[in-house]
């Protein structure tokens, strides 16, 4: 078969392919991360790249116009390798892999809840899945032959209290050794069980007295983004945190798209070898940054979705997306991190969050637990918004929960320039009062490349309230504006000019991103609706919202009542948790109780498939306006329209 | 480096090694395997090679006379390459590695000892550790999203009532698949724990009905030789059995240079890799045989003594051969056999017999459960005889056990013309009553090659009966025998004229060999009397004395008698089992009770060390004559000798 040797720049990678193959395909083989959205159909047209030399071909397609065609512009998913290439890869393109990504730091405009390790350790509930205890045991001699095991047990027995242990092979290998060298005072390592009534189980000795080196890594498994954060066992601090966006995005950005990739021939191998990668690049940096020897990290607690989860753990995610939607497993065993490909020590185990359902993932199970809500007196719902939004309502009596699709919007997706909350993406809108200009703040004060989710809703919600965009999401053309125009059939609002941005071409709002920002918000808002009415509940008597995930904590609530994204609710009463998958799952490494709690949550939580009740397309239905079709939900917003609209009147 | 070339034949394998290195390196690294009893010290002479072509010097030792010098005789382990080599490897030197091994039938001179599965079917402790189950579980659909484990746990919980299930995530890997291949029939495997109260663990699912397969391995690893037997766990019918020598005979005969060569750098893994070549060898023989499939062997149950069984895990043994004596572990925990290297099943669990001591092994410990004694109302010796010889005495009430060195000479070591119980080996002897010439039988038949242990014992007691030796162990060089001769200062017979056997050379019997029986026959007495003394017994109080092993299966109870071997009893009393530790081994395959039992078995036994214990030295050097200094303790052999003393002493 002829093959041809594509070269990306400026990457400077060159990768011989055999002819037919596409440039996609090409680029995930060198490497080359290129942002395809929709997982390489030729729907979302993310992947644009220039070929610079070469001979190419790619289909026609409304993604490009005759003008980008002509200047060599291809979709890397629809492009044929059929020559040499040089290719250049455009930042727009490229996702962020490589580079690290910023904590979600919630916007100041409601109080943030952090976890309160004083009050755990007060109520006495700080007790590490992972204990270190120092021993020191009789030495052996003619009097005495006990095995090296049933000496450390025995000590443990009688000086300790601790019976009915199991231990690893790998640590009866190390234990000859590790007596003597440290002449018989050592420190073990127990992995506690999460039932109080079963063994516990010792994974690792080291020679010495090394309790006060006890430390352990929590890892949020995102679709688009994985944070790591590593802490002291000993008094829960934090020592090193990082984030970097999941391999995994090269293989199509939402779920979805990684389950189909997956059913390919070595297609979840891959995306279990890709998203290991990442982990393991998180890992080392939190190593090396804090100093922390790898011997030293007892547990790695990891929190994901339910694909997310099936993923790394190499079980196949097939049936996530067929209905009925069923999940492999719930409760995952502990594990060995090693047995997952991850960089760590021999006896280091990795706690998987068990999730409740194909759509309602440990990582969202791991924020009740990290905010607390399992315990909390008040009538609670958690929202954690992304591509998919999860809703969760209850108290510590009882749970629901419900998952909604809300699409890619919220994360740029579907968006003519949407684009993910990094530099250069325009994250917050005004209009001059005066002018009528628009106002601008970008992520990093860069020069705009794109607007984010937290920006769009902003933008819309102020044009919105400007009357700019009418209630059905269409933009006022009666209204002289300089910056609204047709483009090929298409209502566009120029946001930035072309030579004020970094790519060289105007950004723009079309009619066609406000529609598929209203239906992401009908999504969420319908699935909060509707999961309320099934437990015969309504908005006014809930007493907290709680909003998660680095999406939720960018967002203005007062916009996000404008457009009808959220019920509308006293904005005291809301709380941001930013990342509560990772603080969750910080939580499971640093007290065993709550492990306990966690299966039993996962047992009471009632899951609610809104593809199987009838009334959520009703009220679906209704949200697709902006704010709603019944302007009465949003009693506030109702009075603050009529009062701009009298000051418009009035004159 | 320079670098030459050897040849071995005639196996035709050639290796081009460094200058410098040993003979017997360069066959181990060849896969030539040479029988090299001392580990290749230069000590035991075993190691001879005929070069046939290049130049070769070996340093003087009294193991080759100058005949055999000037021959080309060399010892392998003595040997540098100097130049490329052409090396003959004589039969008597090469071990029997690659050939197949017989089962040990034992003599039918007393009963032979069997399993009785129908005895424990009817006393309902036929429950093997590894059950399947049939499962029909209700297919999801709209009302019913349950995970998959979900599913399955519910199912059992409810319609069999296990509740309470560990599982193995390579289980969850395959369920989504298997479930629906079976359209939701399946098999599951079931691990059930040794503790009644303990979690069953889930370790293996199949489609559709598979609980009419369900297979099991056991396995006795000695140092010398490893037998395997396939058997069915659903009525314990023996399909197939294989027996080999250890592949670890080239790197040392004794668990001494075991631990040595374990010692050196790389030694442990690579005495792990060549145990674990052997075992696969006999498992892919087992199975192909059978034509049983992989996937349905639900475990291997294996028993070893301490330093077979730390070289197979991979447990440094080095503290074994130090006082005082210590070995990692008592109890081992299930394993999965893929861990360990053996090529079964993912799913596949290893079962290791726990053990007693250092020097009392799980082979031991499976001999006491295999043959029942440790639910036996009879107080019972129990000796298991090779180059150690372990001691157990007790009855269900209490056991107690220890264990002495006999040195190799049972196994044909120290024996001029010593070998192991191959084709060829002198294993009966007796005396014409006219020509007093001596009548031999050789294993198979064959040519005489050498004496075996069983063969040397029976020769010295025909002798020592015949006054042609006296109870000192030396030859009675007054009469006149044309077989008596001394050689190079050490008076000797010749059992077997050079023209009549397979070797060329004449087959001796020397005053060292007698020496080095007596020492062996005297350690294993002395063992039993400082045992019996320890629990305040006599040998008369015994009722039983149960002979284990493949050596203990061909012993002449008359002859062991005759040279003060085994306390004399009568032979009613004692019983053969043959190979007990495969028998044990079986047997925890079988039942799970028996699992429970072993634990509280190793927990009970007390361990009498005899370098601590004052009076065996004296017992010992007590026992340093045919049969003993005090004949009265072998009142039988005093009454025939007086009757022969008499009917010679008449005329």
């Amino acid at each position: 078969m002829e093959k041809f040797t594509v070269q990306f720049i400026p990457h400077d990678v060159s990768i011989e392919v055999a002819a037919g193959e596409s440039l996609l395909a090409a680029a995930m083989e060198a490497g080359v991360h290129i942002n395809a959205s929709c997982g390489g159909g030729g729907v979302c047209g993310k992947c644009r790249v220039v070929v610079e030399e070469g001979v190419s071909a790619c289909e026609q397609t409304d993604k490009l116009t005759q003008d980008d065609y002509d200047g060599g512009w291809r979709l890397a998913c629809m492009t044929e390798v059929r020559d040499h290439l040089t290719v250049r890869v455009p930042m727009e393109s490229s996702a962020l892999l490589g580079g690290e990504l910023p904590q979600a730091t919630p916007r100041a405009t409601a109080h943030i809840r952090k976890m309160d390790f004083e009050a755990l350790k007060e109520e006495g509930l700080f007790i590490p899945p992972m204990e270190k205890i120092f021993v020191e045991l009789p030495v052996p001699d003619a009097s005495d032959h006990s095995a090296d095991v049933t000496r450390l047990f025995q000590y443990l027995k009688t000086v300790r209290g601790e019976g009915g242990l199991d231990i690893d092979l790998s640590v009866i290998r190390k234990m000859p050794k590790v007596l003597r060298d440290g002449e018989f005072k050592a420190t073990v390592t127990l992995e506690r069980p999460v039932k109080s009534g079963n063994k516990s189980r010792i994974v690792n000795i080291q020679s010495g007295d090394r309790t006060d080196w006890n430390y352990a890594i929590a890892l949020d498994i995102g679709t688009t983004t994985i944070y790591g954060q590593l802490f002291n066992l000993k008094d829960a601090a934090v020592l090193e945190q990082c984030g970097k966006v999941n391999g995994q995005v090269s293989y199509g950005e939402d779920v979805i798209s990684r389950i189909i990739y997956a059913e390919k021939e070595g297609g979840l191998e891959r995306l279990r070898q890709v998203v290991v990668e990442t982990i393991n690049e998180i890992v080392g940096r939190l190593l090396s940054r804090s100093g922390v020897d790898v011997e030293e990290v007892s547990t790695v607690a990891i929190a994901g979705n339910t694909t997310m989860t099936q993923l790394l753990l190499g079980v196949d995610p097939r049936n996530i997306r067929r209905a009925p939607y069923v999940p492999a497993a719930n409760v995952y065993p502990p594990l060995l991190a090693q047995s997952l490909g991850i960089t760590l020590a021999e006896h280091t185990t990795a706690l998987i969050y068990p999730l409740i359902s194909s759509y309602v993932g440990g990582d969202i199970v791991a924020g009740v637990m990290g905010s607390g809500l399992y315990r909390s007196d008040k009538l609670t719902l958690f929202i954690d918004i992304g591509t998919n939004a999860e809703i969760v309502v209850g108290n510590k009596e009882w749970l629901a929960c419900t998952a909604c699709s809300a699409g890619p919007a919220f994360e740029g997706g579907g968006i003519k320039f949407g684009m993910r909350a990094a530099p250069g993406a325009i994250e917050d809108f005004s209009l001059d009062p005066v002018s009528w200009e628009p106002m601008l703040r970008t992520v990093g004060g860069a020069r705009p490349r794109g607007i984010c989710g937290s920006g769009l809703i902003t933008t819309v919600a102020v044009l919105f309230e400007n009357r700019i965009i009418d209630s059905r999401g269409k933009f006022n053309t009666d209204q002289a504006n300089p910056r609204l125009r047709e483009s090929e059939g298409i209502t566009e609002y120029v946001l930035v000019w072309a030579d004020q941005t970094d790519i060289g071409r105007d950004i723009t709002l079309t009619e066609p991103d406000i529609d598929n920002l209203i239906r992401a918000k009908g999504a969420v808002y319908s699935g909060c609706e509707t999961l309320l009415n099934e437990v015969g509940l309504s908005i006014s008597e809930i007493e907290e919202i709680i909003l998660a995930g680095g999406f939720g904590s960018y967002i203005d609530l007062q916009r996000a009542f404008t457009i009808g994204f959220l019920p509308e609710i006293d904005p005291a009463k809301v709380t941001f948790i930013g990342n509560g998958s990772l603080m969750g799952a910080k939580m499971s490494a640093l007290t065993n109780t709550l492990r306990q709690d966690v299966v039993q949550v996962v047992r009471m939580m009632t899951n609610f498939e809104l593809s199987e009740t009838p009334s959520y397309m009703d009220h679906y239905i209704a949200a697709l306006f902006l704010p709603h079709t019944d302007l009465n939900l949003f009693p506030r917003l109702k009075a603050r329209l009529s009062e701009k609209q009298g000051a418009v009147d009035t004159p």
